[in-house]
C-alpha cells in the first residue's frame, strides 16, 4: 500500500515534469516572434497555438468602430537598426524585436547623435536590459538599446532605418469555445501581443493552451471560451462584436505572469465576491503556497475592460508576480530565464482546481427537509450508536443535507463546516444518488 | 442596611442550595432506571417527573411512519447476564443496566470466549468504566463492561441470557404546556432516553422539571412547552404529529449535559442571530461564570431536528460540557459523583435568566417620537441643570426613548447603550407607565 | 519655486492667524454678556452677531406650545448680591454672571447662613472655581461661589438681592439661510444660550459665524441653514415651527466646545453611517491632528433633538473636548484662557473642510460604461506606453470612470482607491468636461 503510494505520488510527479516541460516548450516556439497588436507576429503566435488546440481566428478590419475605440492600422516589420558613421549595424532588431519601439513607423534618415538621442530609450538603473516599449496611438518611432551601450554612443552622424509598414489591415485575434452542458460560460482570457517577453505574456498563453486541452477531454458543465488577445484593443473589440452573447459569461480569469517564481495573486473582480473570488482565493488557501489576494482595481490587464461598470463581469485575474512588481516587467530580461516549466506548470495546476471547483460547485435541494433522513436504512450511518468518535463522512453528510436548503453552494458548506471540498462534495454526490438532494438550475 | 443585604444573600443562597438538592435528589431517583428509546423505563420515568409537573403522556404505535422514520417496536427487558463455565454470573444487568447493550434483542445461548467477544464492548482508554451501547436500529445484542473484566475473562464456555423483548408497543414521551398570554412559544426539549447515566441527560430532565415548576407560578407573555422524549425519534415523531403548530414555536433550548463542573457552551441555533441566540449570550456573558459560545453544526442532540432546513427553528441547546468533550460521556462514570447540585442550579439559574429577558424583551415605540418629552414634568428628570455628573438613570430612559422605533428591542437597547438589561427594562417600564412608549404586538 | 512655496506657507499661515484673531475678538466681546435660554442676554448676543452675518431674528411668545414642552417665561436680570452682616457686597453677579443660578426668582430677603447654604453651589474639588449652574424648569433661586469663599463664611445675617424678572415674554433666536443651488439643506446648529462659558460654547458660535461668513461668499450646492438657539428649548422650538421643511434638511453639523487645545471628537449622527458622518470621518483622518469618532448616544447637545427617531437627521456634533470630559466645563475656568485664537481656527478649518467635501461629494454616471474610453485621444493618458512608473492622475480617471455607476459618491471612491478626495475630484472635473460623466441629482 505504501509502495503504491509512492508509484502514485511519482507517477503525479512525473506527470507534472511532463506538462510543465510542454508548456515551456511552447513558450519557447513562441519567444522568437515578434508580435504586436496587429500584424503577421499575432498572426504567427496563433498558428502555433493552432498546433495544440482548434482555434478559430478572427480578422476584424482596420477602421472598424468598436464602442469608444478604432481597430487601428496593421503594423509589420521586416528589419530595423541602427548604423554608425563606419557603417556598422551597432542596434539590430535581428538580435532583439525589443530594441525597436513596437509601432513605430517606417524611417530612413541620417541624423546627429543628439537628434537620435529623442528616439532612443533605455533603463539606467539597469543598464544591461533593453527596454520594451510601444507607440500604439501616436505615430512615432525609436529605438530600445540597453543603457551601457546608449552611454558609449560616441558623437558623429548615425543611419536609422525601420523598415516597417503602418497601413489598412485587420486585427486578429483567436477564440476557441468548448461547448458544455450549459450556455453558461467561463471566460478564460489573455493578451497575446508582446514580443520577446516570457511571463508578461507567453506564460500565460501557455497556461491557457493546456488548461483549454485538459478541458477538451472532460465533460464539462459549463461552456469554456478561451480567447487569445491583443491587450485592451482586443477584449474591447471581442466585447464590442459579441455584446449580445456577454451576459452568457458567469465566470472568467485573465492569465497573466503566470511562469515567474513569485508568489501566487489572485485579484478580485469588480464584484469582489462573486463564484470566482470565493473559489480562487479557497484553492489558493488550500493550497500550501505562498499567496495573496488583492483587491480590484481598475489599472492592469483585460480585466479592466471585462469590469468596467457596463460590463461588472465575474473575471478575476490569476497571475504570479503583478506586472510592475519584478523588475524584469517589460524589459529584455523577461526572458527564457525568468521563467521555469515548474513555475508555469505550478499556474496551471491551481486554475485547474479552481476550475473543477467550479465545475462542481453545486446548489442543491434537500428532498428530506424535514427532521433528518434515515441515513442507516440507505447505508450511510454507522450501525452500532453511542460512540464519541467523530464520523467525519457522516457528518459531511449531515452539513449538506442541513445546508442544502438552496442558499448554499458547496464551497459555503465547506467554508462553514471547515471540512475540505472534496469531501463535503463527495456527502453531495451520495445524497444525490439516494435521491435525498436535488440540483438547482439557475 | 448592610446586614439586611447579608440576609438577603443568605436566603438567596439558602434558597439555591434548596433548589439545587430537590433537583439533584429528582436525578437520584431516576438513576437507577433502565430507559431507552422505548419502553417501561421511560414510562416509569416520565411517571416520576409527573410528581413534579402535570405531565401529558403520549403513546405512539410502533410502525406509525413519521417523516422518512418509522417508529420501531418497543423494547423491554427484564434481566441479562453471562455465565462463566464455573456457573458464577460474572456480568450483571442488575448492577448496572449500561451492561446489556441498548435494544439488544432476547438471546439464550452457550459459546467460547472467542464468539462472545463479537459482542463484548469495553473502553480500552478507561480500564474501569463500562461503556454505554445502543443497536436502536439493527437487531442485534451485546453487553458491555469494563477493560479490566474484559482482559481478565478466562477462555472456556459461557452462557449468556438477555432476558428482552421487541415487539409492536409504543414509543413513549412526556408533553407540559403552560398557557401564557399568547400563542408564540417557547420549546424547552430534553432527551430523556439515556439510562443511568446522570450529565447526559438525567441533568436536563431535572433542569427542564424545575423551570416548568417555577414558570408554572408566573404570568407569562409566552406559551411554554416542555417535551421529554427519546433523542431523535422522539423529536422526529413531535415534530411529524405537531407539523401545524410548530410555526408557533418562535424560541427555544434543548437542554443536554447541564449537570458537570465544565464551563457553560451555548450552541447558537441555524439562524445564528436569533432572540434566543443573542439573549443566551448576553446571559452568559453578564453571568461572570466561564462560557463558550459556539455555530450551529449539525450533529448534537435533537436541536439537529428542530434545526432542519424545513424547520429552521430559533432553537439553541444550552449546555455545560457538550458531549464528546467529557471521557465519562457514554460511560458509568457520568453517575451520581459526575454531576452536583451546584452544578444543576446554576444551569437552571441561567436559563430562568434566559427566559426571563425573554419575557421583557418587548419592542417599544416612542409615543412622542419627535424631540425629547420633558421629562421633568413627569418627574423623570432631576431638577437642578448644569451638573456634568452622569444621571445613570435619566440616560437608560433617553436610551430607550431614542430607540424605540419599533426596530429595537430592549436588549438591542441595553447591548447598545452598555447598560444593563435591568436597567434598560425598568426605564421603559417607567416610560410605559406615563403612557411615553406603546408596546409593539408582532 | 521655493521661495513661492515659502510665501504661499507663509500668506496661508498669517491668514490663518488672522482669522483666528478675529474669531477669539468675537468671543471676547460675548465673553462679558449675561446669556439664558430667553431674555436681553440672548438679544444682545444676536445683534453682535448681526455685526458679521445678516441674521434673522425670531421672537416666540411665552406660553407656545412646541411639541410636549412649552416656551417659559422670559428672565432677565439687572442685579444680584450677597450682602454680609457689615453690609459688604460679598458676592456680587457684577463681578460674575456665573454666581446668580441661571433662571432665578426675584429674591431680596434677610437670612442666617444655615437658611443661605441651602441655595449656594460650590465645586470642593476645584475651590477657586465658581459653578455654572441653572433651574430652567423649577422656580428657584440661588448663588453660586468659590468653595474656598464659601467655607470661609461667617455666622450671621445675611442680605439676599436678585434683581431678576421671570414674566411673559419671548423665546428668542438667530436663523441664517443661504441658498444655494438645491433646496437641499446643511444645518449648522449652535446652542447660544450660556453666559460668560467661553468653550460652551461661544466657541462654538464663533465657528458657525465665520464658516457662515465665507459661505456666503461662495457658489454653493447645497443651502446653509445656521441656528443660534437657546439648548433644547430652541432646537424643539425651530423643529416645531419648521416641521414642513424639515426634510430639506440633509446633512448637518452641531457645533460646540470647539476651542480648547483637546483633541477633535465627532460624534456620529443616530444614522451612524450618514455621508456628514463618513466625510468628517474622512476629513478628520487626513487631518494629521489627534480625534477621535464616537458613537451616537442621546445625551449632549441639541443633536438629541435633530436625532430623536420621529426626526433622525443626519447631524453629527463636531467638538474638540466633548462637555463632561474636562474640569473647567460649566465653570468660571471655562473663560477667555481656555479656549485660544489657534483652537477656534483649527475647528473652523476641519468644519471648512467637511463642508468642502461635502460640497463636491457627487455620484455620477459613467457615459461610456462599456469598456474604458480612449482617453488618450481626449488629452488624458500618457502617449509612450510600456512604462512601468504608475501614473498617479490617470488612476484616479480610470477609478472614477469605473466606479461612476452611480452607487459611490467621489468619497466611496477616494476611499476605495486609496486616493486623496481632492486627486479623485480633480480627475471627476476633467471627466466631466469632456462629457465622459454626468451628475446625477438625486
Amino acid at each position: 500500500m505504501i509502495v503504491d503510494s509512492v508509484k502514485t505520488s511519482e507517477l503525479e510527479s512525473n506527470k507534472a515534469e511532463s506538462i510543465g516541460q510542454s508548456m515551456y516548450q511552447l513558450i519557447t516556439k513562441l519567444y522568437p516572434i515578434c508580435r504586436s497588436i496587429t500584424g503577421d507576429g499575432f498572426r504567427e503566435t496563433l498558428n502555433i497555438i493552432k498546433d495544440y488546440i482548434p482555434l478559430e481566428i478572427h480578422e476584424v478590419p482596420t477602421g472598424t468602430e468598436v464602442y469608444d475605440w478604432t481597430v487601428p492600422k496593421e503594423w509589420n516589420i521586416k528589419d530595423a537598426y541602427i548604423k554608425n558613421s563606419q557603417g556598422e549595424k551597432i542596434v539590430e532588431f535581428k538580435n532583439s524585436n525589443l530594441h525597436v519601439v513596437n509601432y513605430s513607423v517606417p524611417v530612413r534618415q541620417k541624423m546627429s547623435l543628439d537628434e537620435l538621442k529623442g528616439h532612443l530609450y533605455t533603463l539606467p538603473d539597469y543598464p544591461d536590459w533593453i527596454p520594451y516599449r510601444t507607440t500604439y496611438y501616436k505615430e512615432n518611432w525609436g529605438f530600445c538599446l540597453t543603457h551601457k551601450q546608449f552611454l558609449e554612443l560616441p558623437a558623429g552622424e548615425y543611419e536609422v532605418v525601420i523598415d516597417s509598414s503602418l497601413e489598412a489591415g485587420h486585427l486578429t485575434y483567436g477564440e476557441y469555445f468548448i461547448a458544455g452542458e450549459t450556455t453558461e460560460e467561463v471566460l478564460i482570457s489573455c493578451h497575446s501581443c508582446h514580443p520577446s517577453l516570457c511571463n508578461d505574456n507567453l506564460s500565460g498563453i501557455s497556461v491557457a493552451v493546456f488548461l483549454a486541452q485538459e478541458l477538451s477531454k472532460l465533460s464539462l458543465r459549463y461552456s469554456y471560451r478561451f480567447l487569445f488577445i491583443p491587450g485592451t484593443i482586443g477584449s474591447i473589440t471581442w466585447l464590442c462584436r459579441n455584446e449580445a452573447q456577454v451576459s452568457n459569461i458567469k465566470h472568467g480569469l485573465v492569465l497573466t505572469c503566470v511562469g515567474d517564481g513569485g508568489k501566487f495573486t489572485y485579484k478580485r473582480s469588480r464584484q469582489a465576491k462573486a463564484d470566482i473570488d470565493k473559489i480562487s482565493e479557497y484553492v489558493l488557501a488550500c493550497s500550501g503556497k505562498e499567496y495573496e489576494v488583492i483587491d480590484f482595481f481598475p489599472y492592469g490587464y483585460d480585466e479592466r475592460q471585462y469590469c468596467s461598470p457596463g460590463f461588472n463581469l465575474a473575471v478575476g485575474c490569476f497571475m504570479k508576480s503583478p506586472h510592475g512588481s519584478f523588475p524584469q516587467y517589460h524589459t529584455s530580461a523577461d526572458n527564457l530565464e525568468f521563467v521555469k516549466p515548474e513555475y508555469v506548470y505550478d499556474s496551471y495546476a491551481q486554475c485547474l482546481s479552481i476550475l473543477q471547483i467550479l465545475e462542481n460547485n453545486q446548489t442543491y435541494l434537500n428532498q428530506n427537509p424535514k427532521c433528518e433522513p434515515r441515513l442507516g436504512k440507505r447505508g450511510l450511518y454507522r450501525a452500532v450508536g453511542g460512540q464519541a468518535e467523530e464520523a467525519l463522512d457522516e457528518l459531511a453528510i449531515l452539513w449538506v443535507l442541513n445546508l442544502a436548503d438552496g442558499e448554499h453552494t458547496l464551497l459555503d458548506m465547506a467554508q462553514r463546516s471547515g471540512m475540505a471540498f472534496n469531501v463535503i462534495d463527495k456527502a453531495a454526490k451520495a445524497l444525490l444518488k439516494h435521491d435525498l438532494l436535488k440540483e438547482i438550475t439557475a
